[in-house]
C-alpha cells in the first residue's frame, strides 16, 4: 500500500514512520510513504500556496492552483490512487473504514492548512472526504496520520499478531473488556479472580459480560445499535 | 500551558512541535513541552514496560508499575498537573473541551501502547479520558497530539488571529460555510457572484445561511442540536 501526503509540512508527517510499528511496515516493504509540496507546484515567484478569502473573514485559505496541479501531479503517475480529504463536513472515519481502505493500493492525503482549503479543489478531486471528530486542528496532518495509521494496522502483516484486530474494540461494535497483566494486585485493586483461574470457556463468557456492560455504560450508542444488529 | 507526554515513543511525538504554529508557540512560551518515558521508571532488568494479559488474549499490556511510577512522578513535581487518558471508552474529544483545557496549567497526556493499559491505572490516575473517534490506532501518541494541538488553538496568542477562532466550524454548533480564493473560475466552477461585490452585510448573511444548509445535509446531528438550543 502506498501513502502519499500533500502537505506543507513534510517534517511534521515523516518523523511518525521512524519508529515503532509503522516504520517496521515500511522497512518490510509493506507500506510506502511519499511527499508531495503544493509550493513546488506554486507559479507565483514567491512559491505562495494560500491566499486571501474572497468576500472577507479572518485568516487564509489554501489556494486552488497549486493544490490542484499536486493532486494531478499524483494522478498522471497512478490513477489507481484514492484522493482522500479531511473536512469538518466529511463523513465520520469509522474502524470500517480503515478495514476498507486497508484493501486499497494508492491513498492520497491532501492536508489542509490556514483556514482550509477552497472548496472547488475538494469538489473537483475528493474521492472520499473524513472528519475524524469534532475538533479543530492546526492542519490536516495530524488527521491524515490518525487515518493512515488506522489503515495500516488492517494490512496483513504490519501488525505481529494478526489475531490483535479481532478482539479489539469497535471491530463487533463493542467496547473490549477491562484488561489487566501483573500484579494481581495494584493499590487495592485487584484482577478478576476468574482471569486468574485459567478456564478459558469461563474467561471468555465473562468477558464477553463485561464487553457488553462496559459498551452499554460508556457507549450506550453503540450498544444499541449492537443490539438491534442482533435481532 | 504545560503539555506532559508520558510514551514510549518520544520521537513520534517531538517532531511535531518542530514547525509550523505549536513551533511558534513553543518559541514564544507560550507552550512547554515535556515527556516522560515509562520505561526509565521499570524496575525489571530489561527495562520491560509490557507483560501478557491475565487470562489470556492476543498480545501485550503496558503494566502497571512503570506508567504509574511515571505519573507519580510527574504528579510530584507538579501537583495541579491533569491527567488525561485517551481510550476507547473515553468520552468523545469535542471543540468544547480544547476550549476548557487552555484554561489548565499543565496536561499530561498517557499514551498506550501494544494491546493498551492495564485498566487499574486508568481507574487510579485518570483525570479525564477521552476518545477522539471509533477506530484503532497503533497507540495513543496521535490522539494525544490531535488533543494537544486542538487545546494549543485556544490559547491566547498561539495562533496570529484570535478571530479565526470565532468563525470556525463547531465553533457555534455548525458547520463553516464554503470559502473560496482565486481565481474567480476554476474548471468552470464560480466563486458565488455575491462573494465578489464586497457587500458584507449582504455576505455575513448568505454566508450564515450556507453553514446552516451544509450543515443541514452534511451532519444533521449538528443541525438539528442546534434547532433546539436556539428555540
Amino acid at each position: 500500500m502506498k501513502f502519499s501526503f500533500i502537505t506543507l509540512f513534510e517534517t511534521l508527517v515523516k518523523p511518525y514512520f521512524d519508529d515503532s510499528i509503522l516504520k517496521r511496515a515500511f522497512e518490510n516493504g509493506l507500506i510506502d510513504i511519499n511527499f508531495i509540496n503544493p509550493r513546488d507546484f506554486s507559479k507565483n515567484k514567491y512559491k505562495k500556496v494560500d491566499d486571501y478569502i474572497i468576500g472577507g473573514g479572518a485568516g487564509l485559505l489554501m489556494s486552488v492552483e497549486p493544490l490542484s496541479e499536486a493532486i494531478k501531479y499524483i494522478a498522471n503517475q497512478d490513477k489507481d490512487t484514492h484522493f482522500v480529504f479531511i473536512s469538518p463536513a466529511g463523513k465520520r472515519f469509522k474502524q470500517k473504514d480503515a478495514k476498507r481502505l486497508a484493501k486499497f493500493n494508492h491513498i492520497a492525503f491532501i492536508c489542509g492548512r490556514y483556514e482550509g482549503i477552497d472548496e472547488r479543489v475538494v469538489e473537483n478531486y475528493a474521492n472520499e472526504v473524513f472528519c475524524i471528530g469534532d475538533f479543530i486542528l492546526t492542519g490536516g496532518e495530524l488527521p491524515a496520520l490518525c487515518i493512515c495509521d488506522a489503515i495500516s494496522r488492517n494490512i496483513k502483516g504490519v501488525l505481529g499478531n494478526d489475531k490483535s484486530l479481532e478482539i479489539e474494540s469497535f471491530e463487533c461494535g463493542m467496547l473490549e473488556a477491562p484488561a489487566f497483566t501483573k500484579p494481581n494486585i495494584f493499590r487495592n485493586s485487584f484482577v478478576i479472580s476468574e482471569f486468574l483461574k485459567g478456564n478459558h470457556a469461563k474467561i471468555s463468557v465473562l468477558k464477553n459480560e463485561m464487553a457488553k456492560l462496559k459498551t452499554r455504560y460508556f457507549r450506550p450508542d453503540l450498544y444499541i445499535l449492537k443490539e438491534k444488529y442482533e435481532k
